[in-house]
């Protein structure tokens, strides 16, 4: 049975036009205009003056996740419904191994619970938060399709988690030959505790020392530091959350001389600000408690180079925060975003004339498919993609507000934000799951993609690089050779690669 | 009947992967694995260990122009016969009007002797060189379908062509409404005279004069003035021939800001350098004169944000050259390119591991595909698109000269360049038109491609921008209202666009 | 007869300590600890607790200046007695001729206003407002010693004044040879013209028109070319009252690769905002009014590369700037500062931890001698300095209010704002001139100071750098040399100066 | 007795004029024009044509210094001569303490070996290599009168040194507390680990090995890391040997936000590059290696903000460089410079233009003495400032060979520079002790100058800087209070400093 989408405008992050759209068995069959329409139609949807696109691609989640002495409240059930209603139709979630556990012991437990809850595609990204051999040995079967895993994740903060500067290089300098991206939460570790030492020690212990004890200007060292250190592994970086306008500059400074790094803004950062943890009221500061912090700077939101839109979604309850009542390095870190992420990158980009729905487009979903290699199977609209899309209206306003969501928390970081811009209709593996303000979708209904190794986006140009002398490879001079060797054998033109 | 293309890498801009094309009446039919053979296959192509890409599109080209008392000396049949040769199946070439002459009947003069003649698709630019009232008349003719003009160019230098700021502003303000791209050669024209007197007051009469007169300091001046003009009349920006750092990194700094601006570097400033400007041989200098002059900073290739590449093609004999033997601001300003631009962006781009085959074709095809709002119609290899395309093989070399070109000029500026990276096989409207290095094309087999107005890649942001009272739109304060005006009517947080 | 200051700490640009001061015959004959208390005293002052410091020098005002239709309503005699109110105990003062007035004529005007008048001493700079063969000829006359003049002032904005950029650059070329300083208003006078009509016609006539037809950027565009065509003259160059961020950048990036600019932020840039613009009070507005405007982005004033500080203090009443009612282009351009600069200074600097005092007493004072060639004369507390200096009491306040002030206009841009700084005593050519809050002082009392030119400040480095080829000298290629030359002429090195 | 020098270009940093100059029982005792010879004048030196500047100090030197298993072979006799031979007058030697030694264990080792010794005056810094209770109380000793000490060096490489970077952190807290500079050897020592062991796995064993063990973006890391975490801790920074145009560029980035950070480029630096360490000629290549390596970039030299200059003098003869022949992590570390610098500066500053001979005075030991607070008793040419002082011909040229400097090494980085600048005399404690190319000094006859805290060049804008909410004083919310907390307690425009 087939399902017709008519006279919308169908966005895809290369161009926009007016077209029909043809769903068959979970597939998008055709798009075009004048399409024939086929026998098997059971139901024509009139898109006319809406935005027909792919559903969003959330690439940074922590469903379920047990973190900081809680689990998260929003479960893969939950999440992926919330995501849907916002229309977001896959998300990838992060593997967070903890204590002694390995990483593929943690990647078995997140199948279990995620397969059979899930309502919508998802992918997995596994942590790495100790590094040594047997972790190195895992990481290679990991990437195997087995495992389906292209991405691991590194810490250069939480004192469980992270790795020093040593380990971190050397892990990477095996994710580029593995073909895996390295994802990194970007603050320094070491100096956030010293400076939470300090401020308990001066009797700050409320929310606001959550951000006195993480100064943006850290999670902007850290970033640079990521970038430099990918660089020297030829290794493609993804720095995930960018929370400040410091931290963007390094990414547009490392790109602009050529490095393969992306970096992913998240939805709390482009909406609100650090101002929150201020808040005389404990509980409504606490909800605003992450990691890196809300930037301080109002104006933050509006920055540097952006390539794709994450949440970090990693919600907990105000009963859960009040965990840290008395010590703010105790409440557990986590805002939402997964359901709302859609309308605020629409409002803040689109909305205000900084982006057009083209770029729109690619950030909430083309550019994540084309990183983690699903494109274009996820991510485009065009006959054999997958049939995740959305049908937007731009027209059409809404309140976000903790009252009407449809996540697990009790508290929504965008509450009262009016959006232009709302999803009418979701559509996940070829169904409408989302209509009318309604959800119809059954726990375990999506499913886990793999994500095959050596994505071209990251990794098509690494081998030319490595064999560039200055890079990379090891190079010894010949000394008792008779010929001369040249007066420059590193020549500096192959440093600044700029992107010609 | 039918061509079929097997088992090449097929590249568009937002992937690669193996796939087979099919071919019918000059257009794209299918694109897949496992493609059934049509029946009316003609031809079927193995393009086993080959890239099957869209055929470059030339955004930047002079044929048959008169110019500085001379008329280059590629006609429309040579260009486009050499164009196809190396890959290249559609250019735009610039209409110049002369003194008195308005701006359509130079376009009409174009066409006259354009169509006859090309060999494959092509388009028009029209240079606006004097800005009055009945120019601006014409201009809003020029961008109906019947003549299928979007863009002007306009000229910051040439004391025959160039507008001061009021003018260059007033007519982008314009542009604006008529929804078409402004093109600006940014070269401070007024201080470029002044070089020239005293240059030639002090001897300074040879080529290297040249270089003298216009340091790459004026060029990013102008390039920055440019940028700020455009912005303030909110109209998007194509900066021609980026010749310099400086240059490169005006537009990077205003891209960064969230401006509309685009940057065409040109093959000659990709692969080759100024110092030859001092060569001791006149002729050999003379053929590398042209405006701006190549960057005197041999490192200048690798730099900056690179949108699309285009030519600058305008060639003149030895013997034409010769008119300025006495005064360098004699020599006909003007190099080759047309031919050797595919070879030359992959050479110094995929070559080298800066980019990737699908960043290859994203700045030889189709970014100026979508620039000139005919995407997907070209530059992307999809069913339904034209068959323009090449089948590139990049273990093949070639050694570049003007002895084996298939232009008319008789000097080639990357004469003796080895490249690796040729074109086997040129397909422009359905047909190969190059193939075992033989072309085979008739003239005037070529169409000329009107160019819509108000492209969405260039446009779509632009009505949300006006809106917004800094950019935009004039807004008086009203003194006798009795409501308060706010504090602060034109928050500063909208100056700076950021791509979010 | 002596003066002896104690115990104050004595401030310089390049140290401070505590020490004591003699003053004897205009001039400081003694700093030191333990001086012992000469025979001819005449009063001792005690000035423990406070900073002793060089007065300060105003190098921007236009006193008694006739523009736009009015006389500024400062005269010399009202004006100078401000700046002694304040603690400026010099000021350079713009000579601006008018239509067919020649610069000398123009000259000769200003003398005979000023030097019956002045309280202080002062000295001129001359405004360049048409530019030819007399033109030139009298700047050669006015840097003799009998004219005292080492710079010259250029407009790109203000159509009565403006020069094109082939006349600007000629010129500062001339002013190389001469050895006098390039002052420049950099604005894009033509684009504003476009910008005025625009928005009268659209009914914009009030103050806030002001601000939307000078728009920052364009504020910005200007500078970054006055510096390029600076450098390309190899002429040192000075940017008056630098408004906006992207102005003082434009700037910092010059200074960066080693150009000889100087950029004056003003107190009202420091201070204020052009949030007044809008404010409903059309007087209240008005009042503001100068060009370029103030800042539309109150963040403004903390930012780039400070050299020195001046105020373009030019004060209209309320009645003259009435003038431009129903026309903002019209209403008389300027602003009060000569009295209030060094407190604003303090305030925003010293205060707020951004400066130290040393700091403080170059960019009030020292820096301004240097460049205009007058140190250790003025600007230091040394021995054989001039005795114009300050006794400085960081912790008293005071609210800046026109109730209060000492200048001839109504209106105090600086209303209401409350400095931790204060000048208590103000010491003029060895005399106490305000004491108590009191002024005492003679009308013409002040002198003309003649400014040398070839200041080493400004000009050390210039006969070294026009032997560079690559920046100046015209260099001829010998084509029928048998010798060949060398293959890179030009070295690129010699491009980008840095500080080494 | 007195002696008179007379008819010279007397230079400071802030100032340059025909004077003469009287120097008294080791002090200046005056400078002016038309002095009366005095009476007791014993020598009266003809300095027509000449400069005469403030005598070098060079910040940065590693005398008879304990290293990678050698001790460098330039002693305090020897080294303190050569300076005194090239114009340097006092030199400020590191302290490093090893293994179990304590801070102030090493000082005074320090002291005994460098007392009896040394020949002109110098100054220690104190390494902290490693930083525990003890090392604090220690440090609070050595910044008594009694020791002298006002600065502190931390290593972020070098296994043996290097603290991690909480402890840094901690470390410049304290170092804020006491009024001491905080001086940083930058680059990433962990990855530099992870790559000397790679290129030993390799079979890259030779000097080649060195450079390639240390990329140059390394070092840019770690600069801006100690950057910001100086910044986080309120404490000045001083950035030794600045080697690559990355370090460079973190540093003025800094210093334009307004940080009081300082970076010492080093005569090697300047003057030659990295392409040596590619020699066929084992032990031309090993001369080189210094950490930081010097950069790959030739044209690096010239570039950023420079505020002063040092050398790192470390010398090791050939035969000690040996110990690295089969392991290039175990040759010693180390260059000469502490005789060359002065010329090389000129040469590379002056010569070409690039900074005027005042500048020169500032960044050669004006500026050092401010920084290390002992100016204007050095660093000036003033009544009262010591009499270190040389004569300048900056006519003459000489060509630095090993063959001629008046080190214990034999081998000198710059052999056959031409140097077009010489020290015609060095005056040092009042004697002169180089003339016509002879020393005449006595071994022991320089002192140790002890060096006070809280620097006011350094120090002076920490106190309001530390009451700013943002930069440091923790600060808690009352959530109990009646009273509303404002919106915005941290207000952002206190985050970019800027010079004001």
């Amino acid at each position: 049975m087939a399902l017709l989408i008519r006279n919308g405008t169908v966005v895809n992050d290369d161009s926009m036009s007016q077209a029909d759209v043809v769903i068959e068995d979970g597939l998008i069959t055709a798009v075009g205009t004048d399409l024939e329409i086929p026998s098997n139609v059971e139901r024509i949807i009139d898109a006319e003056g809406r935005y027909v696109m792919p559903g969003g691609i959330d690439p940074h989640t922590h469903l379920q996740a047990p973190f900081m002495g809680q689990v998260s409240c929003d479960d893969f059930y939950i999440g992926s419904r919330a995501a849907l209603a916002g229309g977001t139709t896959m998300f990838i979630d992060i593997v967070l191994p903890v204590k002694e556990e390995t990483p593929i012991a943690a990647y078995k437990q997140w199948r279990q619970w995620a397969d059979p809850k899930v309502c919508c595609d998802y992918g997995l990204t596994v942590g790495i938060t100790s590094y040594n051999e047997q972790t190195a040995e895992e990481m290679a079967e990991l990437v195997t399709p087995e495992y389906g895993i292209n991405s691991f994740k590194f810490f250069l903060a939480y004192s469980d988690y992270m790795l020093n500067d040593g380990e971190f290089y050397h892990a990477m300098l095996y994710c580029t030959q593995l073909g895996a991206l390295a994802r990194v939460h970007a603050e320094n570790g070491l100096v956030i505790i010293e400076k939470e030492k300090e401020l308990l020690k001066h009797g700050v212990v409320g929310p606001e020392g959550h951000t006195q004890s993480r100064p943006e200007e850290l999670e902007a060292e850290a970033t640079n530091r990521a970038c430099v250190l990918a660089s020297q592994a030829n290794c493609p970086l993804y720095v995930v959350h960018v929370m400040s306008k410091g931290a963007a500059m390094s990414i547009a400074r490392h790109r602009q001389r050529g490095a393969v790094v992306f970096g992913e803004p998240i939805a709390a950062g482009l909406a609100t600000d650090g101002r929150h943890y201020y808040s005389e009221d404990w509980s409504h500061a606490a909800a605003y408690v992450m990691s890196p912090p809300l930037s301080r700077d109002p104006t933050t939101s509006i920055t540097g180079q952006l390539h794709l839109t994450g949440t970090d979604n990693c919600t907990f309850t105000k009963q859960q925060k009040e965990a840290g009542r008395d010590n703010f390095t105790k409440i557990p870190n986590g805002v939402n975003g997964i359901e709302d992420r859609m309308s605020v990158v629409w409002e803040k980009g689109v909305y205000t004339g900084k982006i057009d729905p083209m770029r729109f487009v690619a950030i909430t979903s083309s550019m994540a498919a084309k990183i983690f290699n699903i494109y274009p199977k996820k991510g485009r609209i065009a006959p054999g993609s997958d049939a995740d899309l959305i049908i937007w209206n731009a027209e059409q306003t809404r309140i976000i507000s903790a009252s009407t969501h449809h996540q697990a928390c009790d508290f929504n970081i965008f509450e009262g934000m009016e959006v232009h811009g709302v999803c009418e209709i979701t559509i996940s593996r070829g169904k409408i799951v989302w209509e009318n303000n309604e959800l119809s979708v059954g726990e375990g209904s999506g499913k886990f993609v793999p994500l095959p190794t050596f994505s071209p986006y990251c990794f098509a140009t690494m081998p030319q690089r490595a064999q560039d002398g200055f890079m990379q490879a090891p190079r010894a001079v010949q000394r008792d050779d008779s010929v001369n060797s040249s007066d420059d054998p590193m020549p500096i033109k192959n440093k600044l690669l700029g992107n010609i």
